[in-house]
């Protein structure tokens, strides 16, 4: 059996997120279409995380396992060919069969993109939530910071997660300007069900004044889901990459 | 009568350009449409320019004449209610009535980008021409330099123009990467059909080394149009601004 690390972008648009599904198209059952076309039956395809409906990946890391021998560029080639347009595999490389894209992984980092303006700009809507009222940049920045370390992130998650040790590591929590967008770019163990878009919406909170900086350490320690923490759309949402360890 | 500077952003893609047509939606016919809904038929409305089919702009300017009296925020507002999600206008200010958006413009700023990468991240194709080989950044930017001046542009327009003074003035053209997207921005003080798109085609054709920064300048003199003077897609011009006497 050979094993290829293959790392992903796609526009999440118009998908259900990783996981097949009966009656939606999935990310995953596009890929096994694609690879069907030219390496028939003689493959499995494992990603490294669920992805909610909607949302997109620059670095979606999956691995694919096959009897087949290919060139790695080769491969990309292949599938490349047979994906729509809105999925793009953009490298793979052979990994020993002990590589596995979820539990193998160190950190995943994903980024929540706000475009805080007056007036919706079209081309700035695609890969961002639209908010019209200035939100308060300094003050996100502030709590922002109070979110890294190790926490039971219950109050943070839907209540629709099928986990129940709710307790996650953030390493990093960053929060730029980019001209008139917010970027809000999270780096942790592992993410709970809708956790990186209820945080992003908690610093929405924030930045509106409706929540003050020091009064996410209280939430974070209460695990117990309010009112602020609310959720933001899975558009503003990518997976922009997922480490491993050296 | 009022007259009113508006300034709009929209994403061309499923738009004929600025002019009204027959057989295909324009930014005119829908800015149009929009006004008709709270002016009624009591006003016209003048474009800075003909935009091509499938080109975007983040700063058009048009001129709403009309005899009734609003404050430029509700105008804005107003036609924002009644205009699809492609097309904003985000700016309003009153003007005498010798402004003309066309022909009172001192110039206009163009980018054309172009996303350079081995393979189509489909986030980033939307507002740019997509070319897979590595093109040499240093080349074009010095081919760049050599439009900048007065120069009869005959060789690099589309003989579809239907101007007979082909001469033109570029003020600036500059070329700079922005991670993999390099962004070819150019002003002057007005531009022949196609010229904005045939440049960045002759760019490109120096950053693949088909043509050499110093066989610029004699192109210019003989304005006659030559085969590697290609029309890049529309999809990847954007007008950035116009600009006006103070």
């Amino acid at each position: 059996m050979n094993y290829y690390k293959m790392t992903l972008a796609f526009d999440g648009t118009n998908y259900c997120g990783w996981q097949i599904q009966a009656n939606a198209i999935s990310i995953h059952a596009t890929l096994m279409r694609a690879g069907h076309q030219f390496l028939k039956d003689a493959f499995t395809i494992t990603g490294c995380s669920r992805t909610d409906s909607g949302v997109h990946a620059l670095g979606y890391v999956a691995l694919l396992a096959t009897a087949l021998t290919i060139e790695p560029r080769q491969l990309c080639n292949a599938f490349n060919y047979h994906l729509p347009k809105d999925i793009v595999i953009y490298q793979a490389e052979p990994v020993g069969q002990k590589f596995h894209p979820r539990y193998s992984s160190i950190s995943k980092t994903y980024r929540y993109s706000i475009y805080n303006n007056p007036y919706p700009i079209p081309q700035y809507l695609k890969y961002s939530y639209y908010y019209y009222k200035k939100l308060d940049l300094e003050a996100m920045i502030e709590a922002a910071a109070e979110f890294v370390g190790t926490y039971d992130f219950a109050g943070f998650s839907s209540i629709k997660r099928t986990v129940s040790d709710t307790v996650r590591t953030i390493y990093e929590l960053e929060v730029k300007q980019v001209e008139q967008r917010i970027q809000i770019d999270i780096t942790g163990n592992g993410f709970l069900y809708n956790m990186v878009r209820i945080i992003a919406g908690t610093l929405l909170e924030v930045g509106l004044g409706n929540v003050q900086p020091e009064q996410i350490k209280p939430m974070l320690l209460a695990a117990k889901r309010l009112r602020v923490n609310k959720t933001l759309p899975a558009g503003g949402l990518t997976l922009l990459r997922v480490d491993y360890q050296q």
